[in-house]
C-alpha cells in the first residue's frame, strides 16, 4: 500500500455514504438528518408529526416549542426502542440541529441521533510530549468490554459533546474520567479546529464534527483511566502513530482522521507528501 | 457588524464566483481550468488546438507530451498577450493540473493562469513571537508601488509557488526577499496545511491553494524587506490582528484567511465562537 493511500483510506472510509439510501428530514425548512427507508416507514406510525412525501419528511411545524418538540421526539423514540426498531437509549442529550449546537430545535437521546441521521459532535484531544526525540502522543486502548470498537486504539481523550455541557466543562470532564488528567491542566489544552466527516452506518447516517484539541503534557505526566473506558495507554513516536495509521485498522476509525490531522499541522506530513491536498482536504467535507 | 460575520465577509468574498459565468476547460478528460465567454471565443482561433462544444472546451489530445503542451500553450499566451486579450507576462511558471502540482499537464505563464480559470498555488507564512503577552504576529505593509493591493497588510511572508521550486526551496527565498529570515530559520518553519478557495475575478478564475507555514521567531528578531515588495513591519498582538481582520478590509483579500487559520489553530478562536464551524470550514472549499 502506497504511503497516502494508508491514510485515505481511512478518510474515504469515513466519508462512505450514498444520499440515495436517505430521505432528508426537515424541521421549519432546515435539513436537519437523513433517514433509511425502514426509519421513513417507522416514522408513519405518527402521521400527525411527520408528514412524508416522496422526496423529505418534514416533522410538523405545529410544535413550535423546543422543549415540545423535544418531548413528542422521547416519546417517538421510547415507542421506537420498544419496538425494536432503534436498539436502546444512552442517557446523554444530543442536539437537533441544521448547522450548529447553538442553533438545536430540540434534543434528543444520543442513540438514537444516527437512527435520525442527525448531526453529532465530539471532542477529541491528543495529548502529547516534547521530547528530545521530537513529539510523542499519549496514544489510548479502549477496554476489550466496549460496544464499540473494542481493543482498538483510541485518541488520549476522547468523548461525545452532549448538548447539556459547554465546551470546556465536557472537555475537563471527559479529560479527568479517561486519563486522569487534572481541571487546570485540562484547561490548558488548545482548541485547534474541527474536522467532518459523513458515515453511513448499519442504522443509519452519521454526519460528524470533532471538535480537536492540542495538550503538551509534561514528561512525568503520565494518563490513567478513572471510567473503564480505556484499558492501557502508550507513549509513542510520531513515526511509529504514523505508521499504524497507514498500515493497520488498530485506532477507532474516527481517530484515524485527528492523528492524521495532528500530523499535518505539526508538520509531520508536510506539503511535499503524496496526495498532501486531497488529505488536508478530506479532513473537512462539507455537511 | 457581528463578531463571526467580520470574519467570514472574507471567506465569502474569497469564494464568491458563478459557475454558469464560465466553460470547463478539459486535458484527456481532466477538469483543469475554467473559461469566461470572452477566451472561449479567443480560443477559437487555434480549432486545431481546441474542440469546443457547447458545454466544455477541449485541448486536443494530439499533444501527448508535457512540452510540446507547454509550448502550444505559450505561443498562445504570446498572440494573446499581443491582441491584448491577456494584460501581460509575468514570467514565473505556473502547472496546468486538474489536483496537485506533481500532476502538471503542462506549464503556463503565472499572469495567464487565472485567464484560463487554472489552479494557483502560494505559500504564505505566519511569523510570530511567544512573548510574556501572549502570541504576537509580524505583520506586513504591501509598498504602494505594488500592482496588486498596494498599501495594504499581508502575512510576513507570502508568494506564489512557480513550479520549478519545491517547497522548501521557493520559502527559502521568499523568506529572504520579503523579510531577509536566514536560509537555517526559514528551515525551521513548520508546514501547518493548505487553505483552498476559488475566486471570480475581472479577468477569469482563481482557483487557489494556499500553503501555510508557522515560523515562531527570537523576541530580537527584526524582519526587514530585501526586494522592494514590503514597505513595513509591525509586531501586532493577536487581539489587534484580530480586530483589523474584522472590521476593516486592510489585509490583502486572501491574507485574511491565513490570519484566521493561524487564529483556529492557536486557540485564539475557539469552538464557542459564533459561527465557528462556518468559519472553519470556510477555509477549505472543494475546487
Amino acid at each position: 500500500m502506497k504511503e497516502a493511500e494508508g491514510y485515505l483510506r481511512h478518510i474515504r472510509d469515513c466519508n462512505h455514504w450514498n444520499p440515495e439510501n436517505f430521505r432528508p428530514l426537515f424541521i421549519d425548512d432546515k435539513c436537519v438528518g437523513r433517514l433509511k427507508p425502514k426509519m421513513v416507514k417507522a416514522l408513519a406510525q405518527w402521521p400527525n408529526l411527520f408528514s412524508i412525501s416522496e422526496n423529505r419528511v418534514n416533522f410538523t411545524r405545529e410544535i413550535s416549542e423546543m422543549d415540545d418538540r423535544t418531548q413528542a421526539l422521547d416519546e417517538i423514540v421510547n415507542a421506537l426502542v420498544e419496538q425494536g426498531v432503534i436498539s436502546h437509549s444512552h442517557g446523554e442529550r444530543y442536539p437537533v440541529t441544521a448547522s450548529g449546537r447553538e442553533d438545536a430545535f430540540a434534543t434528543i437521546d444520543r442513540t438514537a441521533a444516527p437512527y435520525f441521521g442527525l448531526r453529532a459532535y465530539g471532542q477529541h484531544l491528543n495529548g502529547y510530549v516534547r521530547s528530545g526525540e521530537g513529539i510523542k502522543l499519549w496514544i489510548a486502548r479502549r477496554a476489550s468490554d466496549r460496544k464499540i470498537y473494542p481493543g482498538k486504539l483510541d485518541n488520549m481523550v476522547a468523548g461525545g459533546l452532549p448538548q447539556s455541557l459547554g465546551f470546556a466543562e465536557n472537555l475537563q470532564k471527559e479529560c479527568w474520567e479517561e486519563a486522569a488528567v487534572p481541571c487546570e491542566l485540562a484547561l490548558s489544552a488548545i482548541p485547534v479546529g474541527a474536522l467532518t466527516y459523513c458515515r453511513e452506518t448499519e442504522t443509519g447516517l452519521k454526519p460528524d464534527t470533532l471538535y480537536c484539541y492540542d495538550l503538551e503534557l509534561p514528561e512525568d505526566f503520565v494518563p490513567q483511566n478513572t471510567d473503564g473506558e480505556v484499558e492501557a495507554f502508550y507513549l509513542m513516536n510520531l513515526e511509529e502513530v504514523a505508521r499504524i495509521v497507514r498500515q493497520t485498522d488498530e485506532f477507532k476509525l474516527n481517530c484515524n482522521l485527528v492523528v492524521i490531522d495532528f500530523m499535518i499541522r505539526h508538520g509531520f506530513l508536510s506539503p511535499g507528501a503524496p496526495d498532501y491536498l486531497e488529505i488536508v482536504e478530506g479532513l473537512h467535507e462539507k455537511l
